[in-house]
């Protein structure tokens, strides 16, 4: 069940949230649920939950439901993440700080390997375990991290400059959060995160004729 | 063209890259654009920024483009931020903190009006423009400034306390930055933003099979 090539990005994403529920549960000790339970707990539903999994696969039993372990190592299995992901953050402001500290990293196996930052006042201070280091490093510290993700939290003026040399570095995804559309080889994945945009949609939903 | 109750969020997502695209155009006094010139700048293909469009009625004129400040004024209109709309941050630790300096919140028509914590070490503090005020007196300060957005980045297990209260302060929609699902009333419109999922589904692109 490795090779799923065509898999809608909107299923990945709802894969990391029941990831995200089934690590909960585990920490619980419940031991097995049922796609109305997922529905209950995820606002997902239930038919929906059932379709993202058919991508991959048979799971859990009928009459009896689904094995919390089992769903979340095979879920993990197939977003990759069934074993610790390097990752580097470039641009260690508020934004890249928070991203160091955020806990729940290192439950879904990712891992921090590397911060920089092109500010003199902020290259070797310490921040979490790590200390951050000069960009102008990136290659060469990358090249014994070897992280193939990164995380782009500069100014939007300077977030081009840092994805073209992460992917030099050998980064093949990027979760960019400048608000600039980046240009990347085609080979690349960038998701962008804008606060802008998560703002404007949820705007538009102030407007009482957006409601039911 | 100010009824359209069935937009779909991904449309809506589309609309405030184009918002942003456009603003950066006036910025260089760009006159009129092409759907082409659309897709080439923001990724999004010619066709698809049309049909987006169509949801709302008439835009552009054949052979000579779309008007930038035009195009930008409608767009504006149909996501509800062509005025100054008030919003409320909880939570000022690292993240709250980034999104209090967010730049460009304010060119889109965003202004964090307030800011809270329950932590009595930051409380009284200043941040940016504003002061940090006690999480206790949400509902009293929201009283005068009237914020229907609420930006939570507390910590998960705070999260569902901060919700409630932000609800019944007068808050509608919420961008959650904290890991859990939030229960609201059916009124209230909630979008998470999750780092992990973001990471799980880039690392999902990591599999060479994933790949065209």
């Amino acid at each position: 069940m490795n090779s799923s090539p065509k898999v809608p990005i909107p299923t990945l994403e709802r894969l990391a949230t029941y990831l995200r529920y089934l690590i909960d549960l585990e920490a619980s000790q419940v031991e097995t649920i049922s796609s109305t339970d997922v529905e209950k707990q995820t606002g997902i539903n239930a038919a929906q939950f059932r379709k993202d999994l058919s991508y991959f696969g048979e799971f859990g039993k009928p009459g009896v439901g689904y094995n919390v372990i089992e769903l979340q190592t095979r879920i993990a299995r197939i977003l990759k993440i069934d074993q610790m992901q390097p990752i580097i953050v470039i641009g260690a402001g508020n934004l890249g700080s928070a991203l160091i500290g955020y806990p729940g990293l290192r439950e879904h196996k990712f891992h921090i390997a590397a911060a920089f930052d092109s500010d003199p006042g902020k290259v070797g201070k310490p921040q979490g375990d790590l200390v951050i280091q000069d960009e102008a490093r990136l290659r060469q510290i990358n090249a014994e991290v070897g992280a193939r993700i990164a995380i782009i939290c500069v100014p939007a003026s300077a977030a081009q400059g840092v994805a073209d040399a992460a992917i030099l570095a050998g980064v093949r995804v990027i979760l960019n959060f400048a608000p600039i559309i980046l240009k990347v080889p085609e080979r690349v994945v960038v998701r962008n995160v804008s606060f802008l945009q998560e703002l404007a949609v949820l705007s538009y939903h102030l407007s009482s004729d957006a409601h039911k």
